[in-house]
C-alpha cells in the first residue's frame, strides 16, 4: 500500500512529512515521482492535475486536504472511488472565529470607532443595537455553518440558516431550498456564506440576491461575508452594489481569482475587508492525523466517513 | 413615595422619562427640584454630588445606573441605606461582545491584515495559533467576568480567571487573592480587566503587573484589555510598557480622565485601540425596568437583590 500526493498551491514536502509521520511501513510519495503506481491505494489531493489520478488501478479513495472538494470534481477523468473531505475541529473552530469576529466588528461599528480614534473623537453611537436585534443569516449548514451558527447564537445574535435541504437545528431557524431563499434573505442583515461550490451555487452571490437582503435592520446593512469559495461571488456585482448602497459592506476571504489581482478595486474600497483566504487555515498536523485515522480504520474494515455525494458534489 | 434622580454626565430628562413610564402614582423628580424631600424613598444616581443624598430622611435605597458603584462610595456623607447595582443581561451581553471581539481581533491579527490590505499584500501568517493555545486571563469574576469567560471558552480560548475570593466556575481555572495573582499573570497572554474600582484595586494595572504577564505565548503578547474603570490603570505605565515591549498592545474602553484628553498620547499610539467608554452601553429601558422591578418587589416585602457589600465596595 502507498499514498500518492497530488498537491498544487501548497507545500508538498511539508504535507509529505506530516503524512509520513503517521506511517512506518507505507510510502508517502509526491506525484509524479511514484515508484509503483499499482501500489497506490490512496491519493491525497489539492487542485490535482486533471487526469493525473487515472494511473492508479488499485486506488481505493481520494482525500481532499480541505473542507472544499470542488477542486477534485473539476477533473472530468476523476476515478470512480470515494472522495473524502476533511472535517477537522481545528479548521471548523478557526472558521467560526473569523465569522464571529467580523459579525461583531460590524455590529459594534469597529471601523467607525477606529476612524474616530484617528481623529481623536470621543463619541458613542446612541443607536448601538442589542445582538438579539441583529439578524445573521448563514448560507450553508454543514459542519462549518452549524458551528458558526451556534457560536453566533451564544454571543446573542439572532441567527437563521439556509441550506438546499431541510435541516433541524436547535435554536436556529432554518430555511430550505430555492423556494425559501427569498424569505431567508428578507430577514437577514448580515449574510454569511459558507456554501460549497457546485454547479448550482456558482455565482449565487450576485446583484439580484443582494437586493433581496433586509434593508430595515438595527445595524447599517446589509453586509456580505463570504468565506466559502470565490466562484460563489460575482465581484463586479459586489462593487456595483456597494456603490449603489444595495450592500453596505463586504468581508471577503475568497475571490474569483486568488491571489486577488493587484488591480482589483476590492483592495482599496472603503467598505471592503479582505483576508487572504485564511479564514480557516488548515493545521497540517491535525489534517494528516484525520486522513491517517480514516485510512487505518478503512484498512481495518470500517467504512469511510465524510464521503462526498457525487451527485450533489458536497 | 417618590424617586429622586441625582444624575451627572448623563441625560437626566431621558432617565426621568424612562423611569416615570414605570409608575403612575409616584413622582420621579430631578434633584435639586424635589417637591417633598421627606417623600423620597429611593434615589437613582450617577456621579451624584457628594452630600446631596443627606436630605432624605426616609430614604430606603440608592440605585446606581451602571454596574459600577465606585461613584456612589466617593461620597463621604453617603446615607447608610442599601446600595444596589444594576445587573442587566443586556449590559452583560454587550460587555462580552466587546471582550470577545477584541480577543479575536488580537488572535487573528486583524490589524496586520488591515495593514496588508492597505498595501495590497496577499500573505497569510503561517504561525496562526489555535484558540486553545491562546491564554486569556480575566480579572474580576462577577457577573460580567463570568459571562465573558464562558463565551470566550465557547469560542475555544484557554480561559482562566482571578478574583479576590476563591470561585468555582465550570471549565474556567480560577486563581484567588494576592497570593495567586502572580501565577495567574504568568499563564496569561491576553489580560482582560473587568474589576470593580475599590481602594484595593486602584492603580492595579501598572508596570510591575505588566512585567509578570506571559511572554512566551502563541500570540504576540502580552496584551491588556481594560473595560473596568480608568482608575484601575496607570496610563503612564501603559505607554512606557508599550514602548519597552513589556506590553504588545492595549485595548482601552476606560481612562483616568474621561473623555480622554485631546493631548493624551494614547490616541495615536499604533498599538492602542480606544473605545469611548461604551464597551457596555446601558440600555435605558432595560435599566429602568430593572430598578422599577426591584422597588416594586421591595415595596411588596421582598428583599433587594444585587446589594453592594459596603466593606468591599462591590
Amino acid at each position: 500500500m502507498s499514498l500518492a500526493l497530488h498537491i498544487n498551491g501548497m507545500d508538498s514536502d511539508l504535507w509529505q512529512a506530516h503524512l509520513a509521520a503517521q506511517w512506518h511501513d507505507s510510502p508517502v510519495e509526491i506525484w509524479p515521482a511514484i515508484t509503483d503506481p499499482n501500489a497506490v491505494e490512496y491519493a491525497v489531493t489539492w487542485r490535482h492535475q486533471a487526469g493525473s489520478l487515472g494511473h492508479y488501478r488499485n486506488l481505493r479513495a481520494i482525500f481532499s486536504l480541505g473542507a472544499g472538494v470542488d477542486h477534485i470534481f473539476a477533473d472530468p477523468q476523476l476515478p470512480d472511488v470515494p472522495v473524502v473531505r476533511v472535517v477537522d475541529g481545528d479548521l471548523t473552530g478557526r472558521m467560526s472565529e473569523w465569522v464571529v469576529m467580523h459579525c461583531l466588528m460590524h455590529m459594534r461599528q469597529q471601523r467607525m470607532y477606529d476612524w474616530q480614534q484617528s481623529e481623536r473623537i470621543w463619541a458613542s453611537d446612541p443607536l448601538q443595537p442589542a445582538a438579539q436585534d441583529v439578524r445573521v443569516g448563514i448560507m450553508g449548514l454543514g459542519v462549518l455553518g452549524q458551528d458558526a451558527g451556534h457560536k453566533l447564537k451564544t454571543i446573542g445574535f439572532n441567527v437563521a440558516g439556509w441550506a438546499r435541504r431541510p435541516r433541524q437545528l436547535s435554536g436556529i431557524e432554518t430555511y430550505a431550498g430555492a423556494g425559501e431563499l427569498d424569505a431567508f434573505l428578507a430577514r437577514t442583515d448580515i449574510l454569511v456564506c459558507l456554501l460549497p461550490l457546485t454547479p448550482e451555487t456558482r455565482g449565487i452571490l450576485n446583484a439580484s440576491l443582494f437586493e433581496k437582503l433586509a434593508r430595515d435592520g438595527a445595524v447599517p446593512g446589509p453586509v456580505l461575508l463570504n468565506a466559502g469559495r470565490g466562484q460563489l461571488q460575482v465581484e463586479a456585482d459586489i462593487l456595483e452594489s456597494l456603490e449603489s448602497g444595495v450592500l453596505r459592506a463586504a468581508v471577503l476571504d475568497v475571490f474569483e481569482q486568488e491571489p486577488l489581482p493587484q488591480e482589483s478595486e476590492l483592495w482599496h474600497h472603503p467598505a471592503v475587508t479582505i483576508s487572504p483566504h485564511n479564514a480557516a487555515i488548515s493545521n497540517p498536523q491535525a489534517i494528516a492525523a484525520f486522513i491517517a485515522g480514516q485510512i487505518k480504520a478503512f484498512q481495518a474494515g470500517a467504512p469511510l466517513t465524510h464521503v462526498v455525494d457525487r451527485a450533489r458534489q458536497y
